[in-house]
């Protein structure tokens, strides 16, 4: 649904639908998806209740799921070209570092996917995988990477890419989450670096 | 708060108390707590108004401030004998071990305490930092463990114990937060085979 109705946006309306996605993320981010009413929505972003409409005939579900598309090209960038080329050890230290980087100078701290995932999944289950989705895809990066260099060598014949990924990608997401309960980067930091010490322990 | 109040109630009203508190978990685990009314928690839990605000006159934030509670002695408990000696490789490995089966017998998957303590950050930071007590004193434990194996000559001289204790509760709370968003117990067993892995890398 919410393709449909991209589709048929003027550029205009594109960029007032953009708008309201970057104003709403923030808000959510801050006060979480049961913490955010419409109301909070329309007032947060200076728009009326049938613009709202308009835009997300699919209500707030909706909103929460462009929200979560929109975070998602967002971190997926930040970790480029990383992110397409973790082929040699110097790849992984390279996309650890923007990883930090990236969250580091987010004025909030945690991983907005992440915590809509967790918050929805007894709400909205329907939603809930759609943003799940996004996870998904991101750890697929992961392991893809130690696919290539377990093709290349790099890695031992016999390790594990999809477990090695799910691995390093629970690393990730827990240091984002002691990030926030610590107010301090140097959790997420701790958390990559044992995950790179676990991919290594698997080298060839 | 909370404390004042139980040292005043009889066995009976603790007892009442604590089954409030239980059945709000449950209800709160599902839904979160901006999803969560105190309406709902009434009907759930068959529960006065009055009564409420009897075992709980600080509201909400004070009945999700007892959860946390309920919910990290309910995990550390779980995790016991392993979690006082951490001391040696089996105990890790045995430590492991409690977890996945805690876990894994939970009817949600997720780690409700790092779950409140997200969803709290935004509207609650008072409560947001009590909860998140219970997960710097959770991961105490792992440090004091690590402490103790480089003590004792199991982990090198050089080894971090706090960094390492960072690492492995990290590789935990991710590995909790992709059982629900996967639906799978894997993603936490993988995170600790992981985070395992990462201590094994500081051996002696």
């Amino acid at each position: 649904m919410g393709v449909m109705t991209a589709t048929k946006l003027t550029p205009k309306g594109a960029a007032t639908r953009e708008r309201i996605v970057e104003a709403a993320a923030d808000l959510i981010l801050a006060r979480g998806v049961g913490g955010t009413s419409l109301d909070d929505i329309r007032a947060g972003t200076a728009t009326s209740k049938s613009q709202l409409f308009h835009y997300f005939p699919g209500g707030k579900s909706e909103l929460v799921g462009a929200i979560a598309a929109f975070q998602a090209e967002r971190v997926l960038q930040a970790q480029r070209p990383y992110l397409d080329t973790l082929d040699t050890w110097e790849a992984w230290q390279g996309w650890r570092d923007s990883v930090i980087a990236h969250y580091g100078s987010q004025p909030h701290w945690g991983c907005p996917i992440g915590s809509l995932a967790g918050e929805l999944m007894g709400n909205d289950p329907a939603r809930a995988a759609d943003v799940a989705e996004h996870l998904n895809k991101w750890r697929g990066y992961l392991q893809a990477g130690a696919e290539r260099m377990r093709e290349s060598g790099l890695l031992r014949a016999d390790a594990d890419p999809e477990r090695l990924a799910l691995s390093v990608f629970a690393s990730l997401q827990g240091g984002l989450l002691l990030t926030q309960t610590m107010c301090s980067i140097e959790p997420l930091a701790a958390a990559l670096d044992g995950a790179l010490a676990t991919l290594r322990d698997s080298a060839a």
